[in-house]
């Protein structure tokens, strides 16, 4: 993996960093991203659960054998204390729409400080029905 | 809400808390284990992102009219530091299988630290293909 790149100062430069790795496919890039935990956990859309580097690392090489893909995260939703930092966001993917179409993806990416700096420890993806909302839900009381 | 209830002391209390409330229906208990944030995220099988807690306990109400259910979470992965615990597992539904049925649901619980004690912020839960594996995923290294 690559460890000698420069360092990333925040949790915001570290997700830029990873959907850049995704838009040029660079695997060693994405994967030095990733806490050096062997129980960081990838869930991609619809998918069954991977738990690793290994599993990771070999998903995303699958992924990337058809080339980069333009991933724009959109609506982040945060919670975060002085270790920790989970994003909640929609990925808008600008290109090659899913079968079906009719549906946006669900992230919560969930980043740890470890002595390297901010670090991805869980990213799980998930389909939602309909067009990315134009605004985030509304809460609504119903009772 | 129910604020007077007997204090939880770990996550792995909170959690089991959780599923307990679901299986009663018991909205209040429910509520009460989620941070007083109106950030929290909730994200059910194939249903659009939740954010807050009005939204979330309305989609909860609607689920718990068809009474509780019985979900026991199986093959925990967990990452956590002093602040924060992040639970990624397998929800074994008992009953009232899903459409399809060849499918189980992921899960990546997470819980931070608050003045009230541990409560969960992110709620994401999504189908994945096939039945809940025998054992979880094994890393393979593919290059």
């Amino acid at each position: 993996m690559a460890k000698s790149r420069k360092p990333l100062g925040t949790v915001e430069e570290i997700e830029a960093a990873y959907y850049d790795a995704i838009s040029h496919a660079d695997l060693d890039a994405l994967m030095a991203l990733w806490a050096e935990d062997e129980d960081i956990v990838c869930v991609h859309p619809g998918a069954p659960r991977l738990i690793g580097h290994a599993a990771i690392r070999a998903s995303w090489e699958v992924i990337f054998e058809r080339g980069g893909l333009q991933i724009r995260p959109v609506q982040l939703h945060a919670a975060h204390n002085m270790l920790t930092v989970v994003h909640s966001l929609i990925e808008e993917v600008r290109q090659a729409p899913r079968e079906g179409g009719d549906a946006h993806i669900l992230v919560t990416n969930v980043y740890l400080k470890t002595p390297r700096g901010w670090r991805l420890t869980m990213h799980h993806a998930s389909m939602a029905p309909g067009k990315i909302p134009e605004t985030q839900t509304v809460a609504t009381v119903l009772h």
